[in-house]
């Protein structure tokens, strides 16, 4: 059977080049890089280069990027990292609404440790308005987190104007680039951001090897005690292997981003293009052209998202109803019912993700086969059985 | 250059037959367990199976194990974790003065939080005494954490005396078996163990995957917030293909023990026999035999460790001086303190543990080459040139 992957979002598949450079340090230099002798020296080479290269793809010092296991850990560590090493400064935080559960979570649980969190809104395409964190500042504010770019309906941000206003304010800002980074190019620096979480499977470099940027001078606590590697920033041995390979994917997306992009962004318009000329009734979410590359989120009104899941999987097609985090509990989308889309509606919600792998025949394959899918689940819907006669009626 | 590693305490070398089982999921077998179509199925199936051979390892149950980065995060988890969910009960902990430093600066850290921690004393051969365990229980306690064995100087505690304690007096008892898991048979249930920590790279899997084990009922809070992987105990994408690695080296462990326990005592008795023969004032740490199998720890005195292990590096043998967790930074070891050693002899210590990959040709060699390193720096040393001229005056 064809096998089509569009769950890139999700998790991509390892770069082979990446997998060739972790592969040393899976065999002859297993060594500790925190080792003194020569069987640290390789590995502590190398998650130096990693350091580089990382740091490379999102314009930031590479003495700021500290090595995590996920993108989860990096945005605990932001969020509650900072709220701990500013205790003194204030307890009030602001996030939009629209954050992934990571970082929200870790507002509601400095909530519950008496700090107050904002919520800030998006609009209808999913974005943040730059005034309304200019508006939430106050003297108590400690930090703003708002993403990039959101994995479950592609709206990229204003991260610079927002970056303008918190530098400006004295407030630390953090950005979860987790969708993002690897896929459109981010300028820490430029963008005036003090703190950045970052996954290499999100760009095809392995699981279990993430970053968090912490620009010179932000305050931000460790939230493991223990041993003093990152420069005791981050106790416990690294995953060498998972560093060095995120390292190598860091390299190659800033090389081949020029070229992925268009690629994968004429890709996922074809995908945009077939589905509107064949599905009524559907919901594009997310900014229109303020967006990732690869992603395409839609709402199909009159029917369950989960169904048409399985039957895109029964016939080869992988893709997600959201985010990996939560796939599993069934749950109205917090980012899609924040852009204002109706409960009823989020649960019709289908993210299919192109990534660099894929190509127009797999693209033509699910348009294929995609449409007739919708058709046969709203047959069997009594909803639209109702709306179809009301129409005609 | 001949290349002896005698640094396994440390970390191992990856076992070539969890590399080959890791490969697949580096490559086609690249999904996220978390999602529900065909590319999740291969590394659920995996994760489970690890889930099957770690708790094969340590005598637990398989929905027991949570995955996790790295042993400093599992004893963070253990410790914190714990706390956070039994403040209602009470705020007092018990740990050993020789846990590990993840589970001593997270005590710490509760201690800034308003817990009190009673930290148990050692006797000379490195061993908590299960009376003052009882001794110190009271009804606040929450938390009693001793270490399996001591990774810096290899004795094992009397954990099963202390698990009948524990478990009596109602109060969780956490294990960190990050030195031992792998090393020597463990039997969580029979034990008594509530939590247990373990990390993949201490027994011939790779670094970036570790667990804590949770025996059912035990109450202990997510350190991460966010998804709900793991069961909702651990957010965040698993480190897949090193989970995969760590559950192939627990099946290999539990069929080699056997075999490797043996052999890595000969050699590392060997080693001892030697060193005994040729170098005098010479302290070797920890309990005579009940300890770890491979791990050798010697306090010369006279002379710098730091200074024998850059000679030793020199000559191609890697040994440590101590925790890998702070090899870089100059301090006297609080094990060896603890112990009863003398400071100034502390700075004269040795770590050498040997594993699985070690020859007796590899002993001999160092047998060979260490004993004069030791003159050479004791011709250098005032004190020991002092110690001379008295006892020969």
């Amino acid at each position: 059977m064809k096998r089509v992957y569009l769950d890139n979002g999700n998790t991509t598949p390892l770069h082979p080049d990446a997998l060739s450079a972790m592969l040393p340090f899976l065999s002859e230099h297993f060594g500790n890089p925190a080792s003194i002798h020569a069987f640290g020296e390789e590995p502590r080479a190398a998650m130096n280069k990693a350091r580089e290269q990382v740091a490379g793809l999102i314009g930031g010092d590479k003495d700021g990027i500290i090595f995590t296991s996920c993108g989860t850990e990096s945005n605990n560590n932001a969020v509650k990292g900072v709220a701990a090493a500013t205790k003194k400064k204030g307890n009030h935080i602001i996030a939009s609404a629209i954050e992934h559960f990571s970082v929200l979570y870790s507002c509601k649980y400095l909530e519950k440790q008496g700090y107050e969190v904002t919520y800030l809104p998006v609009d209808g395409d999913g974005l943040v308005n730059p005034d309304d964190v200019k508006a939430a500042i106050k003297k108590e504010t400690v930090l703003v987190t708002v993403m990039h770019a959101n994995g479950e309906m592609g709206a990229i941000q204003p991260v610079t104007e927002i970056g303008k206003i918190t530098r400006e304010a004295g407030v630390a800002f953090h950005v979860d680039a987790v969708a993002s980074a690897g896929n459109i190019p981010i300028d820490a620096e430029a963008m005036n951001i003090d703190l950045l979480s970052l996954a290499g499977n999100m760009f095809y470099g392995p699981k279990g090897a993430a970053a968090l940027y912490v620009r010179k001078g932000t305050r931000v606590m460790p939230i493991f005690d223990g041993g003093v590697q990152e420069g005791g920033r981050r106790a416990g041995t690294e995953n060498l292997a998972g560093i060095v390979g995120m390292g190598k994917a860091a390299e190659l997306a800033v090389a081949e981003m020029p070229e992925r992009t268009p690629r994968v962004t004429a890709m996922r318009d074809r995908l945009v293009a077939g589905l509107r000329d064949k599905i009524q009734y559907a919901r594009y979410n997310g900014h229109p052209t303020k967006r990732l590359p690869g992603n395409l989120s839609i709402s199909m009104e009159y029917i369950e998202g989960e169904s048409m899941l399985l039957f895109l999987n029964m016939q080869g097609v992988a893709a997600s109803s959201g985010s990996a985090c939560t796939s599993r509990a069934l749950k109205a989308s917090h980012v899609l019912t924040s852009m204002g889309v109706p409960v009823e509606v989020t649960h019709g919600s289908l993210l299919m993700t192109v990534g660099r792998d894929n190509t127009d025949e797999e693209i033509d394959y699910v348009l294929e086969i995609l449409p007739p899918i919708v058709q046969r689940l709203r047959d069997m819907s009594p909803l639209y059985e109702d709306m179809v006669v009301k129409k005609k009626g």
